[in-house]
């Protein structure tokens, strides 16, 4: 998916949110025996009207081993046949040397076929440019995280020109890539830090987690954050997938996508983005 | 495997080697169609009697799909089964929110069993302390690496103190685990740096990647990384397992592990370890 079609998605639907399948076993209702790929489906169904973007994270998956892994897989075919205009971003921040990263971009955007992809940016360039070979797929690097281990390392102050490593991340990655093949995770928690954020990266895509369950909010990721092309996708997980763990999982679901939803059509309105 | 058993490995064997087990499809012999476990398996016996620790690195299976996620726990499992003594770390460089990270604890230690795992640093202590609470297990930090792009952010020095980032990983990550249940990775093309790294970490195990192909010494890494547990794991993938791309793979692997356990046996004998 190339930028002009992220955007068109976002202005069709007036919607910028980005559903985290996340699937955790304990809070699956139990009549579906732990089965992550119906549980997926039946979470997609009822939120991909209102999603420009799905992003199952590795991690929930792996931990089922093969068998997981298969569902990951088969969670992405399902979402590819059935929604094809929608953004799949595959949560599994890697990053490794050369030739190594060079592997992983063949998994994700080869063998997987996904849209985005990840990337811990701690290895430095050559960890990050092999996935930046691929027409129409995008490198989400980390520069500022939701969690409150962001603080241990994201906000040191250089000696050398006093830019934080966040900061530092992101003007070196644009000697890399650019707007139209890597976006940045910064995350809702940090909401006021979006206008600096915007100063080094005017048109990029940020993806942010950490509405909802981590207690970011999205009038002020909006207020700092958008630009004139939205700018942002905002992702939510545990808020929507596991909102209930009874068997109205997956209408609950929908109704918790449907009220971002309109949240969302609110504030691109209020800011007058696409008017 | 505890701290104890892995020096005892160590002296028994007069070997820090580590094996990665990063099998490239393109390098390996047409007769094996592909199989990586089958590929595997070969050089696993070849090289056991040398090696303290084996190193699959999950890129080069998840480019495979789901037949290259299962080889991947073929792999753990045969050598689980068959040189329980000695160590397996998944080279994976996880590390993500507490919440994911924990999934990926129970991915790596309970579901695959594996001692320890490659852990990247960028999002500070909840990514990281999710997977030090499993007794016998390891996280291995990413610190200092072996590649070109460690340049970039790994050695910004600090406004406050003047540290470079890998040294304020190194210190910070000591108030989240100690030397029982953490390593770091630091590469052999930095050698000189481990002097610096040994006044931070006196205690601590290095992984270290970077003898081989990618150009660091063997001699270097001794004289700058040892103490007197020896302290270092040396890693070597394409050099020992990528030797040759004939049907005598196995075999020309075996002798490349035998040689630098030779080297290795000297350099202990030569500094005095376990003497």
């Amino acid at each position: 998916m190339n930028r002009q079609q992220l955007i068109e998605q976002i202005k069709q639907k007036r919607s910028f949110l980005c559903v985290g399948l996340d699937p955790d076993l304990g809070k699956m209702p139990a009549g579906l025996g732990g089965d992550l790929l119906a549980f997926n489906k039946a979470i997609i169904d009822a939120t991909a009207q209102h999603a420009i973007a799905f992003k199952p994270n590795l991690a929930f998956y792996e931990v089922q081993g093969v068998q997981g892994y298969k569902a990951f897989e088969d969670t992405v075919a399902y979402i590819r046949a059935n929604y094809p205009d929608v953004m799949i971003i595959a949560d599994a921040k890697r990053g490794d040397i050369g030739n190594t990263s060079k592997m992983y971009a063949k998994s994700f955007f080869e063998t997987l076929n996904v849209d985005a992809l990840t990337v811990a940016p701690y290895m430095g360039e050559d960890s990050v440019t092999p996935f930046l070979g691929y027409p129409d797929k995008w490198v989400v690097l980390l520069a500022l995280t939701s969690n409150k281990g962001s603080q241990d390392f994201q906000h040191i102050a250089a000696a050398d020109g006093g830019d934080e490593l966040f900061e530092t991340v992101i003007k070196k990655s644009q000697q890399w890539g650019d707007a139209s093949n890597m976006m940045y995770v910064t995350g809702a928690t940090q909401a006021p830090l979006f206008t600096r954020i915007r100063q080094l990266a005017p048109s990029h895509f940020l993806l942010v987690p950490g509405v909802g369950a981590q207690g970011g909010s999205l009038e002020q990721v909006a207020k700092y954050g958008f630009n004139s092309d939205c700018g942002l996708i905002v992702n939510s997980s545990r808020g929507i997938i596991h909102a209930s763990s009874g068997d109205d999982f997956a209408q609950v679901a929908g109704q918790k996508a449907a009220d971002l939803h309109a949240q969302m059509q609110k504030l691109l309105a209020d800011y007058g983005i696409f008017s």
